[in-house]
């Protein structure tokens, strides 16, 4: 199997720490070299097997027998506390000032394909913009028969639409260009979130304004501190992109662009603009810092494929990951989440063995266009070690690639849309690593 | 139109206080007599109709200038200060103590279909119990071969599912039974929410354990201070009741069970037993506290229905309506939820006049089996007095009832099963209440 193997390079380990080369490079028993220190917290757990009446639990617990709390206290709940380690975290080293700050959402600790507006990763150029509704406007200008000026009232004022959508960042899973480098799903894969939207067809209001004849482009900005600003095809505009106001039922939270952000279904998170409080229509594109120097694709030859906007069909395993190591012989539930920008999931396929064997997963809950897709399979594990990976399809019939795949038409040079499979070596003692097997 | 008018009677006004008989009733232009002092606090709005170029926003606000927060600050993200006032209340004199306390979901302030966590209404029998999930079990017992006993993580090595479901409490909406009472849908209808669950199916742990021929009924039991205690027909166990851990993606919120409750598809709220710490396999049900003095509907004759478990088709216009009063004239949204606990909503039908006409309503978004579903009005008010309701149509044809139909089969004594129709009364001003039309 060692011929298999392909170094790491570059960071990687513990996320927010370097560790030394020496400390990345492990090797297993199966002669792999794996990232990350290899050290896994995992909780005690208190029996190895399905219960039995042996399996006694303490004597009657206080929770049992004295009175609870009423719900004075809780106007707005959050979770137990014996939930605390549930969070987004950041990389300390990978963008740690406030012109550039992401975190990413805890997918290990999750199930369904909900996130919670808590837990939905952030992504800043310029921090989370504080925005008081009142004062907020959206502008409309440029080909348009009327210049517009419209207040959060007056888009509440539109007809409105409910989609469920993934929004993924075009640098997730960037890191591991080069090699195995970030050790937990959290980490590789965890600039994604998947939340119920409510707002307009932004069809509407572009019609409420009128569009000239030569309209072609939209420049979207936003109101932070970044002025974010990207160009957007018209043609996706009038297709399916919304502007939104609400996300899972509430209004959007503010690090999430409260309170007006664009959806772009399908399409990458940094299109989808936060704050929004300008469109722009235009005949061309605007060719912005954004969508020059940034989120372009550079490739082998130094040339870069640029407006590469939508997402393609990814796929990873959530648990066990680094993060969620097995703990248990025998029944296992192995789950993860697959989404394509290009529309709904057909199929996910998992393998144990590196790729040497495959298993259609369960898909269960909802299988919707440009939405996080939650599959399953369930195995028995005795201790050998395993080379976790799994392959999405979508319904266009487009199959996920390796990693060699990718990087043998794209080269290693850029961070954006890497949507290769990820391999997760789980060892005997069910520790679980990010490795690379070419 | 007075003719169609009814008085109301018992408690009403603003939640949290009872007014004098003389505050409540206010006569409008239309001749109706109204619950509720009428005040209403609406936010002054910044421009009354869509909006146009010389609608100025303020200079260069702050946010746009000044760096804004980094993503370090928020490890579990919470809401925009702006919103602080979407929240969950309770209502003083309704359920005042920790041995019965209950507050509401503020379902005037949501969209779509998805209920947030933190904002899914609580009733609790002996308050929220805080367990810890390594000491909790899960055990099965009577008539089953093997009685057995789980830990929570025994529980996640089952297979599991993803549902969308609503859970309604049988006594929302009871309030109103004798008459309009409650200004505000928060109060008169906020004891639903609808999330998506994850858990196994209940027929794969009794499967586990092993039925013997004779079993026909499931006691259910949680862990809290009440003991809350329920009997469940073994026939809706094995269809389509789950054992659920997790909610719109995370660890169930302590105040819904954590870590561990049943959800009953359809039923009634009281059936889906939190913090759950025992199944009994039984012959016959155990006619609890839960299931005889309470749960059960006192009819006119002193008799009582019990058993009522399905929560039968409804719907409530949630905007406008008397905590979210109409501000402008000219195009609208109007809003609301419809759901039926046996299928899925068909038809959602809306009347401004009292029902004299009726229009159907656009429904948005997933329509599923016992769960919310979202719909949507445009329609253009020119200052015209209102009488809004909306009539939800189920799958099987079943038609929601009036209130008055209700009362002519069922009297005024019960507490439960309100489904009938709910009325607001827009006035001229934009100001909504809560009526009663016969």
């Amino acid at each position: 199997m060692t011929d298999r193997v392909r170094e790491n390079s570059g960071h990687g380990g513990h996320p927010g720490r370097r560790p030394s080369r020496r400390q990345l490079l492990t090797t297993t028993a199966a002669g792999l070299v794996v990232a990350g220190t290899g050290s896994v917290h995992a909780q005690s757990p208190r029996k190895p097997v399905i219960a039995n009446a042996k399996n006694q639990p303490p004597n009657v617990p206080d929770w049992s027998k004295v009175l609870g709390d009423g719900v004075a206290a809780r106007p707005y709940g959050t979770p137990s506390k014996y939930e605390a380690h549930v969070v987004r975290q950041d990389v300390e080293w990978l963008t740690a000032s406030r012109e550039s700050s992401v975190n990413f959402t805890p997918l290990h600790e999750l199930d369904g394909i909900i996130t919670p507006n808590g837990l939905c990763f952030e992504r800043h150029h310029g921090g989370a913009a504080r925005i008081n509704p009142l004062d907020h406007r959206l502008m409309v200008n440029g080909l348009v028969d009327k210049p517009m000026l419209f207040t959060m009232d007056d888009i509440k004022r539109f007809p409105r639409v409910n989609r469920i959508h993934f929004l993924e960042c075009a640098a997730n899973t960037g890191m591991e260009w080069r090699g195995a480098q970030l050790n937990g799903c959290q980490f590789t894969h965890g600039m994604v979130h998947n939340v119920m939207y409510t707002g307009v067809p932004l069809k509407l209001i572009l019609e409420e304004a009128g569009l000239k004849p030569n309209a072609r482009w939209l420049l979207l900005e936003g109101a932070d501190s970044a002025g974010m600003t990207r160009s957007l095809p018209l043609e996706k505009a009038l297709k399916d992109t919304l502007v939104a106001f609400k996300m899972n039922g509430e209004a959007l939270r503010e690090e999430q662009g409260y309170p007006l952000r664009v959806v772009v279904p399908g399409w990458e998170g940094n299109l989808w603009v936060k704050w929004l409080r300008r469109i722009e229509v235009g005949d061309q594109p605007w060719h912005t810092r954004e969508e020059t120097s940034k989120y372009t694709d550079l490739l082998a030859d130094g040339r870069s494929r640029r407006f590469t906007y939508i997402m393609d069909a990814k796929s990873v395993v959530t648990n066990p990951s680094p993060q969620a190591p097995l703990r248990y012989k025998g029944h296992n539930v192995l789950t993860g989440l697959a989404w394509s920008g290009r529309g709904t999931i057909a199929r996910v396929d998992v393998s144990l063995d590196g790729g040497r064997n495959w298993r259609t997963a369960r898909i269960d809950g909802p299988v919707l266009e440009a939405s996080l897709t939650r599959f399953y399979v369930e195995f028995d594990w005795q201790g050998e070690e395993l080379l976790i990976q799994s392959r999405a399809m979508d319904s266009t019939g487009y199959v996920q690639p390796s990693k060699a795949e990718l990087r043998k038409v794209r080269g290693v040079n850029s961070i954006y849309h890497n949507n290769g499979m990820q391999t997760w070596l789980v060892r005997a003692n069910g520790e679980t690593e990010n490795v690379e097997i070419s």
